[in-house]
């Protein structure tokens, strides 16, 4: 039933098992019933992997497709080792966890000190698959290469949903260099969106830089070098061993199984719910990752 | 300027402020300028008030507007010291932390054991401040007595904002007792909303709750009791001398000043922002919380 025998006749099938899961599905069973083919590798030369003090893994994937300058950036500190001995440095609760560069080391080459506000892109860009909820916050919300996304008529861009990273910044024009990087761990700080740039989204260990102390200082702030947490490693993932590769999967946001389980993201079927709500907040459907099988 | 010299007066005041303070405010302005009459006591018999292990204190503000008997049962807990030697048993990232009474012990006087499924009251209950956004989940969002709330023609309901605190259940039609509570830790889970009982809000301590590890079991539970955070004490504030409880404020949702934090909150002023979003989600307005001054 999951075998595509042709484009014309996969699409057709595509649509009967959309409404047959949209009327059936938990979202669990939408996960479980998902076909190998509609789970897609994350490229390794777009993940971030860092190993922190305690050993924790933090698996980032970069948004290329939004952020150009920033990720290239993040990219070449990282490759440049740059992150090797830097730490988490501000965890505030509800908000965000901070990490940044170790002290001193080179620029590295083609690094960009000012780079462009990426905060968003044409309309255009990608294949948007839109919710079709309301937001508060953006005329339409959904999912552009499994992305969670924000859009008006002419824009579109990432929103700030729990571990979505970006590149923390001073006052505008500044718009950060990838230096000092942040994950959400609270409720989605949607009013960021379009003011600054978002770089990625943490597909593995969020769990792990959320259970920090939060910081005494100022806005989370450690008052202390000795309550960071270390950066022992940070590489990109096709720089590793193939072993040693996280070896993630995104489900595609573009595919049959993808809207089943978002429909019933919306709808939840669990027999545990008396009233399910119809409808989504796009940072309640962000989109579901697996290890390889 | 903030002193009142009689009611008519004071309206239109508060109207002429709100519009001053719609342009002017950041919302720390905002709340640095409310006055001493717009910040609220919260009840001592409405204030829970949990140390843990650690020697965190955890208050928690009770509901009694909109789940009446769950309230109740809980405050009966309490004062017959159920929770006390109780644990924080679940910690689940991007969602919650869960405690439970010890086992054992006697049930307490008037402890209703099946109560009825409190998860929305008549539309008219309390007076409805409107936030006047667009929501995914409610017609309409706003603000009851402090409480974030969602609204449709006829009924109004508590919504699962973090911090949140609710009532852990099995299957419907089993609403809880409340001898199992949770706290919301992550993205607003709102499709919980009207499917499990809210009893009320932490105002104090979220930060150390959310910081604890997450369990390895299913659903974020610990594997072994070990692992858990035991509950040293559990009062409602009434009950402690004077000197002893948090005497906590909230701003008033029905003032001016709450008004212009609102706006601000939708509107960010702070030079910070290049692109203010005109618009908040509801669980982004979650009402002013401070120690008597």
């Amino acid at each position: 039933m999951r075998q595509r025998t042709g484009f014309a006749a996969a699409l057709a099938l595509c649509a009967t098992m959309t409404a047959q899961a949209a009327t059936r599905s938990t979202a669990q069973e939408a996960i479980d019933r998902a076909p190998p083919a509609a789970w897609r590798d994350v490229p390794p030369e777009d993940l971030l992997v860092m190993t922190l003090g305690d050993g924790a893994r933090v698996s980032i994937q970069l948004a290329t497709l939004f952020a150009p300058v920033h990720v290239a950036n993040i990219r070449a500190l990282v490759r440049a080792g740059r992150f090797e001995g830097g730490a988490i440095v501000r965890v505030q609760d509800n908000y965000v966890v901070q990490w940044a560069v170790a002290d001193g080391g080179a620029t590295p080459a083609g690094f960009v000190a000012k780079p462009p506000a990426e905060y968003d892109v044409p309309a255009a860009t990608g294949l948007f698959r839109p919710l079709g909820f309301r937001d508060a916050y953006a005329q339409r919300t959904g999912h552009v290469a499994g992305w969670p996304v924000g859009e008006d008529g002419s824009r579109r861009w990432l929103v700030h949903c729990y571990g979505m990273v970006g590149v923390g910044r001073d006052m505008p024009p500044d718009t950060g260099s990838g230096v000092e990087l942040y994950a959400v761990i609270g409720h989605a700080p949607r009013h960021l969106d379009r003011n600054i740039a978002l770089v990625g989204r943490v597909l593995e260990g969020v769990d792990r830089m959320a259970a920090r102390p939060r910081g005494s200082e100022e806005m989370g702030f450690y008052k202390t070098p000795a309550e960071r947490t270390v950066i022992r490693s940070a590489r990109i993932a096709s720089d590793l061993p193939e072993a040693e590769r996280p070896s993630l999967q995104l489900l595609d946001s573009d595919s049959a199984s993808f809207a089943a389980w978002a429909d019933a993201r919306a709808n939840r079927r669990d027999s545990f719910f008396v009233r399910p709500a119809g409808a989504a907040d796009v940072c309640n459907v962000m989109t579901p990752v697996r290890k390889r099988p």
